[in-house]
């Protein structure tokens, strides 16, 4: 595409996430944010950046969703309502149906045949019937545990087995992202939650597991999951609150991916508040057992809730010149910062 | 393609490096090896496995490139012959113009537009002429310091600068490689040996600069080299010599890209012989400043040769499915590890 040609896109949700996604877009020079939808009525007539925060952007909030249906106005739609395919499914039918391409950063999105292969296989013939791509993005799935380490196998002549962690702090987040990682319960309460679906610790090992066993061939046909207590020793803060011993400071989920009865991925990552008050470092951390043997660690971990709207808004130009049908980020080159019109010219 | 159907390769070049590219060949259930040119009269009606020190292949290795020339019986070539483009451009010219796919691990085949522009657009030519398609990788350029920077900044919603180095251990190596880095020269013979070009250092950071730059929009308009001397401290153990304290144990060799006489791009490479003698761990090291502040390590370095051969042998299925034309690791879906027919069903 000519550099002069922006890439017209519209937000739909403006939640945290949403809010997020609509600022990075805003802020490239090779995007042109056309329109923005929310359902909450009190948004409706406001101008977007007033919304946002920041400077007006001369576009208005909507509450009606045709309007950024219309693919003579808009190439591109970014999609941040939930993390589960069945509960985005409408909404991702409507605008791959309206001929437009919609970049989800629902976490079951990232491969959506690994637990709902049904929705994948629908999503794919719609999007093929209509010309156009859908995608699923974000720190993780569809970054740190599996694109990441996808990547790291690049020059491996053989992988054995894969382990990797990605440690991080709750502790800036609000009571709905602590609540479901279980913080301030006790370790009965904890149990209880994981047993009734309140607990549910991290979306997306399915997805990511899938997506390293597709890229690599592992074949893994078998996935567990655990969802562990992380009790607190020592008192933690959180937001004000004050998690005394014994309570419980988070949630360690782990996933293990096995082939024919052989663990060949293991993914742990557990969710806390206040790691540091024990002594923990946060951080990314990806082995890789095979030839060559690969270690590699970031520290912090990359920030979660930028890395998942910068993303999204990377993969925008991926997303337009793709093939059409239904991708993963394994699929395509892979999505990076776009700082300049350079950027589009070469894609 | 079907995941019965193997993609058939030959090995231009029986050196060092091709022979550790052909032995992943065969050890790869999607890939056949089905010829072998080395340029040696006395390799010649040898078995390739018989050169490779492995168990017999059933390949005869030929002295005249024209037998594995022939797009009936070949879907891909790896060569690997030299680091330069315009000394490895007739036999890709040839490879090309036979309509064979190609997959180089030439350092300037990386981005052969940076230092070659006209040998880049003359192969990207030849090669949608012939409908097939060209590369180059290895693990630096083309993995560590370009591409694997490029994937770091899949989330980045703002890139200000990149810091990246590549800290080895060159004791594993032989005369040849050691005499290219300066190591026992005294500094005064170092100097002397980068003005008269017989210590070279690194080569291929013009051209990771450009990956980096073209695939984030940097605008890099400049690129400068230095080349300095690491000069031991202490008695550095090399393949039986002592490099005394005093004398040159290794080059440091820097790049610097700048956009409008800004540095946005700095790649360090020192490579030295036992580097431990002085308490300095081997590692690859990544900074993006930015948004979000990324830093990222491995430990010790992703082992060079290895992974070389590696990458050439994964990005087979990547070019053999590529559009026609001179491709850039950055422009395709990442190669990955292959560790199974699977990781072909899908490409």
């Amino acid at each position: 595409m000519n550099k002069n040609q922006r890439i017209r896109v519209a937000q739909w949700g403006l939640g945290a996430m949403g809010q997020g996604v609509a600022k990075v877009i805003l802020a490239k020079q090779g995007l042109e944010l056309v329109g923005a939808f929310d359902i909450r009525p009190e948004l409706a007539g406001k101008d977007v950046g007033e919304v946002l925060g920041v400077e007006l952007a001369g576009v208005v909030v909507s509450d009606d969703p045709a309007s950024i249906l219309d693919p003579a106005k808009v190439d591109v739609i970014t999609i941040a309502t939930t993390s589960w395919v069945a509960k985005q499914l409408p909404d991702l039918k409507r605008i791959i149906s309206a001929g437009i391409n919609v970049v989800s950063i629902a976490e079951e999105m990232a491969a959506p045949e690994a637990q709902n292969p049904e929705i994948a296989a629908e999503l794919d013939a719609l999007a093929k019937k209509h010309g156009v791509s859908a995608i699923g993005v974000g720190v993780n799935p569809g970054f740190v545990l599996d694109h990441l380490v996808v990547v790291l196998t690049a020059g491996s002549q053989e992988v054995t087995s894969i382990e990797a962690s990605r440690i991080n702090d709750l502790s800036p987040y609000g009571e709905t992202v602590l609540s479901t990682q279980g913080v301030g319960t006790t370790p009965e309460e904890f149990r209880a939650g994981v047993a009734d679906g309140s607990i549910v610790g991290h979306v997306g090992f399915p997805e990511s597991v899938r997506l390293i066993s597709d890229a690599l061939g592992l074949g893994v046909d078998r996935v567990e999951q655990t969802l562990e207590p992380i009790i607190a020793k020592v008192p933690r803060q959180a937001r004000g609150q004050v998690i005394e011993p014994g309570r419980v400071a988070g949630c360690n989920h782990i996933a293990a991916g096995y082939s024919g009865g052989e663990q060949v991925i293991r993914l742990v990552h557990p969710q806390q508040v206040d790691p540091g008050a024990e002594g923990v470092d946060t951080g990314d951390y990806i082995t890789i057992h095979g030839v060559p043997e690969i270690s590699m660690s970031t520290g912090p971990e990359i920030a979660g809730g930028k890395a998942t709207a910068g993303i999204a808004v990377n993969t925008i130009p991926r997303i337009f010149a793709a093939t059409p049908g239904l991708k993963r980020i394994i699929d395509l080159p892979s999505p990076t910062a776009l700082m300049g019109p350079e950027a589009y010219e070469r894609r």
